[in-house]
Formats: structure tokens, C-alpha cells, sequence
């Protein structure tokens, strides 16, 4: 098979062997897969990764030791946990300290022709969510994470800073459950995008609104987000910590003591909720798709997601 | 009557008018006071701050407009909030956006002969507890504030940052409430006061557990403070940030991320906890009393209570 590999920085594409199933696990034929930001920093070289990136994906199981997966159309939850830990006992498999990562930490990744996930990652999908929206599960499932970990009120006053593919999923995600969302973004036409789904927006000036949110979502992926996040909220908010940050963020404490905010870290949510609002459509995720390759043109496909302000590019295993 | 007087960063003993009470408030004559960090910080001049501070008290009211409080011994919450707005109908005037602050912000406040408060803050202290401990009212409730904040099961494993007066507080705070503290400090004799008080205590070197409590309390007052509360942090734990630092704190998101850890910052809280844990005898300050001095003799007591190490100094309206 062909398969997507990194390495120290270079991406490339190379022949593999077919992946050994091992037990408890489904093998999978790639359909279709995303891009992640994430995806792009393994490239840069951030983690030190190299092997086969891919964690958003869409897939048919051709072997699995149930036989009812086998044909299954199928997205999977990427963090491969151990099933016997405490948080696994929990149901939070995703904070499991013995676990691998689907094409991020010790497990390949889903940018090649086949794949392999536990069975219990998978989730089978109705014909009623198309490929190209169940791609987009995983981030979707991390944007109603959120949702998870504070309780959001009907109507009540969020704010989401970040107009990037995440800020875009948070501000439907957020929107559709209720909340009297507005989406600050440096992009007109990306804000359109939530415009369209009847999300309120502003373009983010150097004055935003102050203590007005009970909620602010960070997804700015900049390092001067969070304080503007922090000034955004009232009294005994919540600040959401979505942005992935390399340089280390330096904030004024003082506003979140005496305010008593409460900064939270959202990282991987449960692929349920997600599917759910996929199947429902009262997430629309088509305008966030910007382009579309072959998995063997992968490296133009990197390329053409680096550029500034390209929202999700898709690999397509059955282009040519 | 005189008043201790701060101005741009000099202290001194003033001859001021007795103070005039406004309806709804009580004329209360001082029995004894504390000086807090946010005291030195007032003097060292970093809030422009002039005039008389002070906010740990136990006074004797002389005046009032209901006469049951005259003669009475209380303490009093500190945030003079307008009773009128939504955070003061759900009992968070201490978020109240219009509060004055006694001897912080726009109220004179405590280290004078005679101050004036709402009725509506004041506590009558029972004959149980003296005016020595009821003098911690004030840091005890913001230690307990850490309680209305999250939730603390019993035998939780929880780790308390820091050994100054706050983390002394805190600690035995989260002790006398049934979780399995660990404080670490920096300071043999002052972790001693946790010690004798039941305590785990740990000198904090330079490697401390990791991943290891559920709820970690910096109260380090040092900028490093948070970053090393996020280490020692399980997954989708809480980090409670109690330190006033006036550096900018410089971190690392991606653990808080990743890990989906809370930082959670924390202020005043409400008498009535901190009463009852006087009263019961469950926290014991006595051993946080480092020094007493006189009214008169605040200027003294201030480069004493300065000092590296020194736990709390008491003002003496008695005292000659």
C-alpha cells in the first residue's frame, strides 16, 4: 500500500507493507481523510514525529474480529487506550496515561491506504452523514467538548475568538446548542461562514468587548489570545483553552484572581455528540472543506493546508 | 482619632476626624487588626494607592442604625458592594462591578481608631472566639473560598503550593474539610505549623510529584508557582490560583491543554465558613501570629510584618 511519511520534517510518499491487525483491532481501507493543524506542526517537526500523520478519517473495515464490523462504513476515536486504567474505567480513555495516538503518538496514522483502530474506537455511520461531513467528526467531537466540561446555559452570552477550522466548528457547535454565540474572527470571509449559519460576528479590532461573555472560547492559536479571552469574560466565567500554542503565553494573573476565572484546557471529545449534529445537519461543515487531493498527492495537499487562511483539505484514497 | 496613612509608598501616623456614618452603616471602634501581603503591596505603591489602609479587623460598634449592633464585637466583610445589581441578588457582592473596598479601593479602611462599614457585612463574633482568631476571619474565608469553588471530596488527594500565611491557611482549611493534604513549603518551622496541625508536609526541592493531585493550591506568591501546580496536576484537574504575583507569569499551554486542567483564580470569600471553623477550633492560628504591635506603631509594625519569613503582625488598638 502507499502511505503518507514524515520525517525530521520531510513529507514523502512511500510504499508499506499492509498493516498487521492485532487483536481486538479492525483493519481498515482508507475512504477519505483531513488535514489538522496538528498534522502541519508534525511536519514542522515539532514533536520530534516521524512515521505515518492521519488522525481524521473516514474508512470501510475489511477485517475485524466482529464479524458485523466487516463492510462498515466507519470514523474512529483516535486515542487508543488501555480499557483497564481508572480513566478508562471512566469513560476517559482520551486522559488513559498508557495511550497511543492515531498518527501522533505511537500508532500510524490514517494517511495511508489501510489503518488499524480497536474496534471499540469505531463508529459505524448511517448512510444519512455523507464521507466528506464524518471527516470532520473528530474536530467536530473536539469543539462539543466543551460542552462536556462547563455546563452552557440557553441564551446565554459566548464568545468565540478565532475564525480558523476549529473556531468555526466551536461557534456552530456552541450556536446549536443554544447559546447566544458571537464569533470574532480576522476573516471576513470565513466569518461569513458562521454569518450563514446565523451566528452573530464582528470583526476583531484592537477593542473587543470587555467583561461581557460568560463563556469565551480561545481558538485564536495565537499567544495573545488568552488575555484577550480573559478581558472578554465576566466575573466567575469560563475561559476555553482550544488553541494549540508553541511559543509559552505569558498573562497578567491579577484579572483572573480577582475575577475568579476559571481557564480550562479542551483538548479530544467524544465522537457521539458529534455525530449526532452531523446526522441532524444542524452543524454545516461543506464550507469549511477548501480543497481536495489524491492521498498520493499528499504533499501538495500539505502544502496547499499551510497556506495562510485554507480552511480543511481533504485526501481522497479513490482519486487518482 | 488617628490613622495609619500611605502615600506613594510612605507610611504614617495621622490626626484624622472621626468618620462619619452614612445610613446603613455602623461606626465601629478597632480592638485589633492584621497587616496582609495586599497591605505591603498598598505601601510598596502598586496601586497608586493613598490614604488609610487595612482590612483585617475586629472592631466594637459605637454606632448604628439598628441598635442591636451597638456593643457588639464583629468582624466585617470587606467588598462594599451596591445590593442592587445581579451579582449582589446572587450573593457574589464580592463581584459586585461598583464595590468600594475597605482600605483597598475608594473606603478608608481598618488601621484607624474607628472605621465605618454596611451593617449588612458585619458578623457578631460569640464569646468563643477571640479577637486573636477572629482577626483571621478575613484570609480563613478567602482560604475557604477554594470550597464554594469546586468540589473537594473526602480523602481527595490535594497539594497546597507555598508556606506563608495563605498556604497555612489553606492548608488546614482543606485538612479540617477531609481531603488528604500535602503541603510543601520552603520553610521548615512555618510546614512545622501544618505538621503539628495533622498534616502530610513535603521541603519542596527541585522535583515534586507530578500528575499526582486532583487539586493543586498555588499560593506560592512566586511567578514559577503556577506552572509547577500544572506539573504536579492530574488530568482534568484543578489548579487554584490564590497568588497575587505582580510579574507577568509566563507558561506553558500545552500540558493545561492536553491534560484539560482548570486554573481556577480565587479571591475573598464569605465570612460565615471561616466563622464556624473558628468557632469549632477545627483551624488553629494561633501559631501564624508572629508580632503585635500598637496603632501607633504601624510604621514599625509594617517593616516587621516586610520581613522575609514573617507570618502575620497584629495591630493593637489597645496597646500604647
Amino acid at each position: 500500500m502507499i502511505a503518507v511519511h514524515l520525517d525530521g520534517g520531510n513529507i514523502s510518499i512511500r510504499k508499506r507493507k499492509l498493516p498487521e491487525r492485532p487483536e481486538g483491532f479492525a483493519k481498515i481501507r482508507l475512504l477519505l481523510a483531513g488535514i489538522c493543524n496538528t498534522d502541519l506542526e508534525l511536519q514542522r517537526g515539532y514533536y520530534g514525529f516521524r512515521g505515518t500523520p492521519g488522525h481524521e478519517f473516514v474508512g470501510m473495515v475489511e477485517e475485524a474480529d466482529d464479524p458485523r464490523w466487516i463492510g462498515k462504513r466507519v470514523v474512529g476515536e483516535i486515542n487508543l487506550a488501555c480499557d483497564q486504567c481508572d480513566w478508562c474505567g471512566r469513560g476517559l480513555g482520551r486522559h488513559c496515561p498508557t495511550r497511543s495516538v492515531l498518527g501522533i503518538v505511537r500508532h500510524p496514522g490514517a494517511f495511508a491506504e489501510y489503518l488499524t483502530l480497536p474496534e471499540r474506537n469505531l463508529h459505524a455511520l448511517p448512510a444519512a452523514i455523507s464521507s466528506e461531513h464524518a471527516v470532520f467528526a473528530e474536530p467536530l467531537a473536539a469543539a462539543c467538548e466543551i460542552l462536556d466540561q462547563v455546563k452552557v446555559a440557553a441564551n446565554e452570552p459566548v464568545a468565540v475568538l478565532g475564525d480558523g477550522k476549529l473556531g468555526l466548528l466551536v461557534a456552530q457547535v456552541l450556536h446549536a446548542h443554544g447559546a447566544q454565540v458571537t464569533h470574532f474572527g480576522r476573516h471576513r470571509a470565513k466569518l461569513q461562514i458562521s454569518a450563514k449559519a446565523g451566528i452573530a460576528t464582528e470583526l476583531a479590532k484592537a477593542k473587543l468587548p470587555e467583561r461581557a461573555f460568560t463563556l469565551v472560547v480561545d481558538a485564536t492559536g495565537s499567544a495573545a489570545g488568552l488575555e484577550q479571552a480573559i478581558r472578554m469574560t465576566v466575573p466567575r466565567g469560563n475561559v476555553i483553552m482550544k488553541s494549540t500554542v508553541h511559543d509559552r503565553v505569558t498573562l497578567d494573573a491579577a484579572p483572573v484572581i480577582v475575577n475568579e476565572i476559571s481557564l480550562i484546557g479542551s483538548r479530544c471529545g467524544r465522537f457521539k455528540p458529534a455525530l449526532a449534529l452531523l446526522k441532524s445537519a444542524k452543524v454545516d461543515v461543506n464550507p469549511l472543506i477548501a480543497d481536495r487531493f489524491g492521498l498520493r498527492d499528499a504533499p501538495e495537499a500539505f502544502r496547499r493546508a499551510a497556506e495562510r487562511g485554507t480552511l480543511k483539505v481533504l485526501l481522497d484514497a479513490a482519486q487518482a
